[in-house]
């Protein structure tokens, strides 16, 4: 019963792909997109909220969890799965990420980064072995290699950190004891299309089974992240699952499917939720805006999310004007039904062969927003 | 389908009775605690999630959905029931309560109360008639005369404003145009037992539906408390339900449904659990103390709500300490399921001519403490 992908269908016209991912925790059917639970909850939303607007699989940080409550507690209560109270698949990632964004003092070395926690100013250290160590506490189904993950326009540096990012994936690798977790190994290398393809190349060349791409979508123009990510699929064995690390927006989850991607994961449907923006197909509702005051109509007619079935964007608006907590709740649940809704209809349009005329009528519909967080 | 209080049993031992409240929108067994809704949602709870724990009616305060989002959005809405997603019973208080206690800037004269917004500073003016008004606006199927609500120790101000009370409640009744709303009137008169009676005898003269009584649980002594309670119901109609205002802790749920009470709001269940205290048969947990890091029980053990049937006391004060919405909701929910609970039970043991029983059992097992607010 341990981890297995299955890859069931490829579009004709693109890269796109249908695939399952077997875990111990239950099925994930890919393209997945994987709401984020920071501190062990997707914000405002418990289990029965994430089940019934359709996820299979959720994302909780490493890095969070280390300092608070500790890998200790959580082994204490049963491991992160018990823990939360989610029973089916999770993925920790590997810490990478808030390490380089979240603190502000921090030290690199050939052997792990030194730095000191958001909340309390306190020194830590994690090297690979530990970051492996400590995803085996929390017992996640799929776990993350140690990566840095840079400036992506400094070639330099992305050279250095790429070096690191190779001998931390190859002592996580080694470091793994737990046989029912699948350790996924991160490709990294900014904008360069040689460093990208090198690092897929020694990456895959470990033999993962299965592979993130991080270091996009965090600032880079689109078309650069396009090239990235094309460059970096053809590197990556077609039988291991493909995990774009950030992305999320509705225009970009089309775009990175094309492009042979299986999985995401992303805080933009549930960050911009709380601020009052809304999805839609035709595109992003600030509900914040006085036009909704005594707008009768549901975010998006014929939706079948709980907000949508219940309450007026007039309703939702007077929630969140007032701070209200329920408004954050409800605009979450909506923007993760919207979200993952689109996922399963990518999915079934690929395995229908209808994957160009999805994508080309959401898009053309679609007016795309900059991704500001809302 | 109108408003019908229906009398179904007492207890033989106490004044306590259990009831069945009829309205257009649904039954209200009594004795009953209903969940205040102050901005046209209890904080932290959806619709759906107040029917699970058992809620069979719902507060909103006329003050600030006056203020915010106006009676005239919620009338283009379609009133408050449907504005706010509850199709079950709705109460709506007079906002006398608030001009009171929240308003820095007011000034009350014979005919009504002027006063500043607490939200941008602006000028307001409610009258008995214009509390009316809007309370037909919102369309609740109980509703609330304006009252006073003075410091309960000053006899003088009690006395002049005991006669604004009496006057309003009059010109409330007369302003009323809807059939289809229960008006209830407000007994009033500080800790001064004679005028607690001339209030009660007053009110009950201009023949409500209904009675409330204000102006208790405001920083007097609970036996003092308990004395204007006995007072008031012996001068009230045997066949109409009484509503007093404010009273929320499972020792004065138990005190005042044995002096005759049939139904109570307060949110202090909502409010405490916020600041992560939580309704136990023993007494209060603070979730945030230190000694619950590693705690793998529920709440209550065997407590059948959803926060306790799912999550640890650490996993819960892990959430609060982390400052996660979700905390706030599953302890929110469990402490009105507990509190509804409980009033289930009285009722049921009031129908089995158990009353007595249980309230001794109840109060030599629960620690007392002081409503501070959590």
């Amino acid at each position: 019963m341990g981890f297995r992908f299955e890859l069931i269908a490829g579009d004709a016209h693109s890269r796109a792909r249908a695939g399952l991912i077997h875990t111990s925790h239950g099925l994930v059917p890919t393209p997945a997109f994987i709401p984020v639970g920071t501190q062990a909850t997707v914000k405002a939303l418990t289990p029965r909220d994430l089940r019934e607007v359709g996820a299979s699989i959720v994302l909780a940080n490493t890095y969070h969890l280390y300092l608070r409550p500790s890998p200790e507690v959580i082994v204490r209560l049963g491991g992160l799965h018990h823990f939360m109270g989610w029973d089916g698949p999770l993925l920790t990632d590997s810490g990478g990420f808030q390490l380089f964004s979240l603190t502000g003092l921090r030290e690199v070395d050939a052997d792990g980064v030194t730095f000191r926690s958001h909340l309390d100013g306190s020194t830590h250290r994690l090297t690979p072995e530990k970051v492996i160590a400590v995803q085996e506490q929390l017992g996640a189904d799929i776990i993350m290699c140690l990566d840095e993950c840079p400036e992506p326009m400094d070639r330099a540096y992305n050279e250095e950190a790429l070096a690191r990012t190779h001998a931390w994936a190859a002592r996580c690798r080694q470091a793994q004891t737990r046989g029912d977790q699948a350790l996924f190994g991160i490709v990294q290398g900014g904008i360069f299309p040689d460093l990208r393809r090198a690092s897929a190349e020694y990456i895959a060349g470990l033999d993962f089974p299965g592979y993130g791409i991080g270091g996009l979508s965090v600032g880079e123009p689109k078309e650069k992240m396009h090239e990235m990510l094309e460059v970096t699929v053809d590197c990556l064995p077609a039988d291991r699952p493909r995990h774009l690390l950030g992305v999320g927006s509705p225009q970009d989850l089309f775009e990175c499917v094309t492009r042979g991607v299986d999985m995401f994961d992303c805080v933009l449907p549930t960050r911009i939720a709380r601020n009052g923006a809304v999805l839609t197909p035709t595109g992003r509702l600030n509900l914040r805006n006085a036009g909704y005051t005594d707008d009768p109509a549901p975010i998006v007619e014929g939706c079948a999310c709980y907000t949508c079935q219940n309450f007026s964007r007039a309703y939702l608006r007077h929630l969140i004007k007032a701070g209200e907590i329920v408004g954050l709740h409800l605009t979450t649940l909506h923007n993760l039904h919207f979200t993952l809704d689109l996922m399963r209809r990518m999915r079934e349009a690929i395995l229908a062969g209808t994957f160009s005329k999805l994508r080309g009528e959401f898009l053309a519909g679609h007016e795309a927003t900059e991704e500001l967080g809302g």
